[in-house]
């Protein structure tokens, strides 16, 4: 079955689209990634956990429907091989724990992007707002990528690790011969998030921090943080590594991207029977910062691309997949990863013109 | 099957329910409104096309999803009994004529009221969400109501009038034998907005106004809008008939339910040949304005009731018609009245534990 995965991250940079064949395996079709007009992105970001006037949300709801249908045409791939959509849309709001809200306690979550838009300018069914259905069975609504990470590195007889760098950087811990409840994932502190931060818009290949010195005495203080040293699950806030951070530690590059290093392998050390560790994401793009994990972690360090996933695709080819499963009536979440009570069949489906044949 | 209907009108008193049994015919087994707690209704005014912080409809989307699965939890009807529930959400924007919106036109709403939450507390598939994909199609959106006027009042030999008076009213007109493409529905002007405005919170079966003096030269300076010689398709705004009206006209109770009652026989005599005239809506239970109507329209003025369709609940018994519609695949929308270009499956289908046997 061709199924598509389309998603825009926290970044806000533009819509990731994988159209991918879904079967026994995964295979890779086509991928792409369409930048926001700029206008779009600073509407995105003034609605995201901000004030605003709800038309704006509203508004912007149906157009990023129509950009991310948009976005999917653009790739080239003919529209009627394509038999289902698999989409994120672009978080504006996600609170995974529970607060305090008129007398009840609430976690929610906001995804924009109409799936409406979407399933009638393609024709293509589609299924959108993954994590709602994570939460409201006691989920955090995230990590949903884990379950991926399962499908696609789960090996017989060898551990595996599959890391993810991006603003934050996170886990998947597969154990040899793992079966779904088997899986351990959470947040290892900080990914390109203070790096990008220290060093705008980002430290090409790591060229700043191979240059510079480290601050010993600073980095010993900032390992002191008893987040690197709890057991999982646990979550780091992405609000944890802001400005405020960078401001009140006054860390430099070099310094920023060793603190990222040691704590990702600070979580990896935890589990010394990972033979592998898969690295996908934007940090995989830079190599000084490969070089230091591969110097600190006791496993073999590879990239996503060993497996043909692309560092920076693998959350569309995620959205894909999760749509398969929904199609199949499967479940999608791993609870082990997001908290959840059970798993359970994620997204909401919209038709489109042509129901899909389930081939 | 069974099937719920849920839904919270612009008045946003609370929540309607009504299970019906759908097959041959549509039968009533339980109909129920619960009232919002007053915090809750105060925080979805306060967002409702109003600025606002993305957190609060965030939070609210997901609260009302856990109100609303109680609302059918507390009409007593066993949950295990219900195959599927259709819930059109809370209405906090509607636009259903496109604006300029960063470059494009965009034609938008939006339905709060979680459907993945219903679906896990209640087990039950959950449609939602109805509006946005006749938008897609190019449809205002609305109205959605002549689908069920179709279905329940469509007659092989006499012309019928269903006429809605909520705050705003509108008809449907149903000509003998009439196919799909042949109902014609609007707005006709006012409902009970501009007669609740004048009397607060409602002229009780219109004694005021029955006690009143109609004032004929300010009736006949507002009949005069052109609104209401104007040819279908029309629809009225809310902001019509809102306090800037009712200010600037200083209307009184006698004569706003004159406008009211005069508005409606106006566009009821464009169809001479209809025979019935099918009352529902809060304006049902004013015998006053009901009997202005039977004096000013020559076709026989009834209610629903008579049809086994309570006056307060015929929106929801809606939406459980259109979930099954949904369910069906077959499509929702009368194209004849919301403009779109096209009939469409209406809403998103969030997956309950147990699925519907389609019995």
């Amino acid at each position: 079955m061709r199924v598509a995965g389309l998603i825009s991250g926290t970044s806000v940079d533009g819509i990731d689209v994988a159209v991918v064949d879904i079967g026994d395996g995964i295979h890779v079709v086509a991928t792409a990634t369409v930048p926001y007009p700029p206008d779009v992105r600073a509407a995105i970001l003034s609605v995201s956990n901000a004030a605003t006037h709800t038309s704006t949300i509203a508004r912007l709801n149906f157009l990023l429907g129509e950009l991310f249908a948009e976005a999917l045409q653009g790739t080239g791939v003919a529209l009627n091989s394509i038999e289902l959509i698999g989409s994120h849309g672009q978080t504006i709001f996600h609170e995974g724990e529970p607060v305090e809200f008129l007398g009840r306690k609430v976690a929610s979550t906001m995804q924009i992007g109409e799936a409406a838009v979407i399933a009638e300018r393609t024709g293509i069914e589609t299924i959108a707002d993954f994590r709602s259905s994570d939460m409201a069975a006691g989920g955090k609504g995230a990590p949903l990528v884990p379950f991926l990470d399962y499908r696609l590195f789960r090996h017989p007889e060898i551990a595996r690790i599959a890391l993810n760098i991006g603003g934050i950087a996170n886990i998947t811990v597969i154990p040899a011969g793992a079966k779904p409840e088997d899986v351990i994932a959470f947040d290892t502190g900080p990914g390109n998030m203070v790096m990008d931060a220290v060093a705008p818009p980002f430290d090409r290949d790591g060229a700043k921090a191979r240059a510079g010195q480290v601050n010993a005495a600073l980095l010993e203080r900032l390992l002191a943080d008893p987040y690197y040293h709890r057991d999982p699950p646990k979550a780091s806030g992405r609000e944890q590594y802001g400005d405020e951070f960078v401001h009140h530690s006054n860390i430099d590059i070099a310094t920023a991207t060793e603190l990222t290093a040691r704590t990702i392998a600070l979580a990896i050390g935890r589990y010394p029977a990972a033979h592998e560790v898969i690295v996908s994401g934007g940090g995989a793009h830079n190599g000084y910062l490969m070089e230091r994990l591969r110097a600190l972690v006791h496993a073999r360090v590879t990239t996503s691309v060993e497996c043909g996933i692309g560092v920076d695709t693998k959350e569309a080819i995620l959205f894909a997949v999760l749509a398969y499963e929904t199609f199949q009536d499967r479940a999608g979440n791993l609870p082990s990863a997001t908290g959840a009570r059970k798993p359970v069949i994620l997204g909401k489906i919209s038709r489109g013109t042509r129901p899909p044949s389930g081939a």
